[in-house]
């Protein structure tokens, strides 16, 4: 396990900066559990089941209740906040052990947090809200106030943010517990999670594989239950991808639904490809008590980016698709740039299966729009300053690139210092691609309602949240199969469907690869090496109908 | 009158082309009303009455009618649609003469329309639908499939639009017809409307003075009643700056509830400041009516921009401010940087006393968040590419930049050429302006709700359209009162309140101006000269607060 977190090349000063941080991590961490409590030389490379085996079964018990029950156990004194705080940061820190995970626990202020809800359900005895005693972890890069916010920079080490994010406060304000903050990677522009502060994060399925990223710090500990919640953000996949390839659940909105303030200073202005704060959770219910919790606010008063439109509860989304009574699912087996690899596919077949026997259910094929173009526009725009801003924090410090740095600023084509007229131009481009991608929903309608306008369309298209398993470290160069949705900035559910299995899934040695990145992921695939590594798909719905695609989430996933 | 027409100096080959442009505006004029039966040699310089002398009885009724009984009797085949056609296009036909506002009439294909919505109503015995009939103006650089669409630059005279702008097919299926295009100015950037293809668009209450701009045809045309409801678009006051000055009704609302297809081509891209394709009328019905046509389709579902949300009628928005039960309106009797001229604030005075007597209103100050930097961001904005991009079509064809060209490419401090990585930064200050007027608005707050969510709050602002009477031509360069609300993307109405009365408003020779552009707005006052000049003031909403805004204006206009 030491490669994980092998010290960078670094000026003696900058070393010292980064000892001290990772001297805080471990410090936090034996606060909790000693060090010398993690078998770690005995592991195998699945730890998945590890903490089962090392931790007591009262632990294991509480970390496992299902969320609905573990609130209901809390809401109604049954379990304490205190007792539940301790489980999860316990396994926390055994997490942090077997995958590198965490940033830091935070146990001192979780189990004063913890006994001050304890004291308040019994004085008023009620809970606080609808999250009381809950432990969340939270992804490094978002604002806790007074709490050092470093983003992985190694230049930005010390740097502490002065108010929470907007999303911390909802979650906060409705009984929450913060337990644990996690990991990401250098720049945040891998869909790995590797820094030159905290080393390598991985997969808790097999540790020789990525956990995904860029939320990896999420994704990991989540799926070995040292947490059941947590706040990740998506760009390009970064929720969606760890959440995939964990076997974790994982949502990434449209903009303008969940509040982004707490992760502004980085984005600031960047508008053409909008971030997105969301939920990463052991269960589906995870992701809707969430969404809920963190939208149903009137934030958009506050952070006028924000749509004005609470969560949409009450609208009957399965059953009004207008013109058909049937709930139509686009099923995009391929994005027409790289085939999944043959587990993908399988699982792709196993749903789809599943939902044919329903009545209520139409199944088509999704023909993809150009994800090729797709992808050049979605890259163009988010590298548009060819990286300059992310390599001037990194020389600050003097930090070596991280090989998927070094892959997305000076080796991939799209990486280029753009001027305004050009950014207008991409900016032209993406508008378009969105108006042509619309139409290809539009298309797919039965009929016009009164007014003239589509229905019937397809609802919800079920594809892939990457095209393979987990790879081996620092090989994770398609973005494609979350990105696009990025770009079109359309709602993505991602949900664990089964595991990689040698047996049912051979390589298809026949298979002749279209292109390089095709190539490249048709080589990837091991069936030795990824038996038993999960397998996700995504369903993704259209813009702004984030209510609707997680509903349907929660009948198909 | 000649002046308003004078031939810009252009290569012959341009000239030959502007003179094509002008003929056939003047033979689609001459289909209508022989060029002898409008005695401009007569006319006085408000020429605001002349329709009443000129045109016989039956077209003044018929054009003059309120629009829910215009469009009631169309309904009742009380009035066919061609004689309302043949009225609206006989009043465009002087008013064309009197201040230079058309670009083309449309009157063969509109009576062909009109004929068609007569043999509709006739065979099926009902409208067509709720806008049955109704001749509707159009400004030039809106989209009309098959028409030349020349944005008033002469190097694109001759291109042809392909499609329909998305609001004129959704006013199209609503039953109207499209009887008059009118004038903007050179580069769509000037608050007034002057341009070397069709020469200068002046005031119908003094001729001496600007219509405002850039939607000044429409401005000028719906004064004289050649159009009672036409097509506008605002990016910094474009709508409510004619509206005002020429003594009519105007909206524009917030980003995203308007579709823009058929206008992307110049602005695509560019989404910093965004342009919004909105109604001007001669009434407040007009506005409402126009509104719920256009925003009641799902017309997000083709253009992905535009917010998932039809018109909300079902919400009492009067009724529902929270805390308190009271209508809370915030006046801002002057935006801290320019002194709005007497006649103005008397016409702000003369609103809050008549609302000051309702028990249900309550009056508050509302003070400016620093308008003078919301300025310098919408500009630097605005004008990001130092007018390379406007400079470049006017090079084309060796245009000379009209006046108010020249002071906003070359004169402007802040029409400067930015580099990428200084609009992200522009693009980052104009969200935390954005944030902190959101504030602003918050801390009006008189409690909160069971959510903590800030309620009572201020619910409109009531404010100047501009600081001052329409100046004399070629003098407009303070759009701030308007272009601020288009920084903040928020709704705003702008609607007549009285006129400038040389006894009542005297020049306030005691007054210090505070800054050049105070000083200058200041002297441009002139009472005799402006004696009769419409004053305006706008009711100003928050973002994607767009019914309640108008709405609100339907009790106070």
């Amino acid at each position: 396990m030491r490669s994980l977190t092998s010290v960078p090349t670094l000026s003696p000063e900058w070393a010292t900066l980064v000892d001290g941080v990772r001297r805080k991590r471990d410090e936090s961490i034996a606060a909790v559990m000693s060090p010398e409590s993690i078998p770690l030389h005995e592991v195998p490379s699945n730890v998945s089941q590890v903490p089962r085996e090392v931790l007591p079964v009262q632990v294991c018990t509480v970390t496992e209740t299902p969320l609905p029950e573990l609130l209901q156990q809390l809401a109604s004194r049954e379990v304490t906040a205190v007792a539940v705080t301790e489980a999860f940061l316990r396994r926390a820190a055994l997490a942090q052990g077997l995958v590198n995970c965490v940033t830091e626990l935070l146990p001192t202020a979780a189990l004063k947090r913890a006994a001050f809800l304890d004291d308040y359900i019994a004085q008023h005895g009620k809970p606080l809200g609808p999250l009381h005693g809950l432990p969340i972890s939270v992804k490094e890069h978002m604002a806790m106030a007074d709490w050092e916010v470093n983003f992985s920079f190694v230049a930005q080490i010390g740097t502490k943010a002065t108010t929470d994010g907007e999303v911390l406060r909802i979650l906060w304000e409705a009984g929450c517990v913060f337990h644990a903050r996690t990991t990401q990677p250098q720049s945040l522009l891998h869909v790995e999670t590797s820094s030159n502060i905290y080393g390598v994060t991985v997969n808790p399925f097999n540790t020789n594989l990525t956990c995904g990223g860029s939320s990896g710090g999420e994704g990991a500990l989540i799926a070995l239950r040292g947490s059941c919640l947590g706040v990740g953000s998506d760009t390009g996949g970064s929720i969606r991808v760890p959440a995939g390839l964990c076997g974790i659940y994982g949502m990434k909105a449209s903009s303008g639904r969940v509040p982004m303030s707490g992760l502004l200073p980085l984005t600031m202005g960047r508008e053409q490809i909008p971030s997105v704060v969301g939920p990463m959770s052991a269960t589906l219910e995870g992701l809707e008590l969430w969404m809920k919790v963190v939208c149903s606010r009137k934030t958009w008063l506050k952070e006028p980016t924000l749509l004005p439109m609470a969560w949409r509860d009450e609208v009957d989304w399965l059953g009004k698709t207008g013109g058909s009574s049937k709930f139509k699912i686009g099923v995009m087996w391929n994005d027409g740039v790289v085939q999944p690899q043959p587990p993908v596919t399988r699982a792709l077949r196993q749903v789809v299966d599943r939902l044919r026997v329903h009545e209520e259910v139409e199944i088509v094929d999704w023909k993809p729009h150009d994800h090729s173009r797709g992808g050049e526009i979605f890259a163009r725009l988010l590298f548009a300053d060819g990286g300059k801003f992310m390599k001037q924090r990194l020389d600050q410090a003097g930090e070596p690139l991280r090989p998927l740095s070094q892959w997305a600023f000076n080796e991939n084509p799209h990486c280029r210092e753009t001027t305004l007229d050009e950014l207008w131009e991409w900016t032209g481009k993406r508008d378009t691609y969105r108006h042509k991608y619309a139409n290809a929903w539009n298309v797919t309608a039965t009929g016009v309602d009164a007014h003239g306008d589509p229905v019937g369309c397809v609802d919800v298209i079920l594809t892939p949240v990457a095209p393979g398993v987990a790879p081996p470290l620092d090989h994770s160069h398609n973005w494609l199969y979350t990105s696009i949705w990025n770009l079109l900035d359309y709602p993505a559910v991602s949900f664990p469907v089964t595991h990689a299995d040698a047996g049912l899934d051979p390589r298809n040695d026949l298979y002749t690869p279209q292109n390089k990145l095709d190539a490249e992921n048709h080589h990837l695939y091991d069936p030795q090496m990824h038996h038993g590594a999960p397998i996700a798909l995504q369903l993704v719905g259209r813009r702004w109908e984030d209510e609707k695609d997680l509903l349907a989430a929660s009948h198909i996933g």
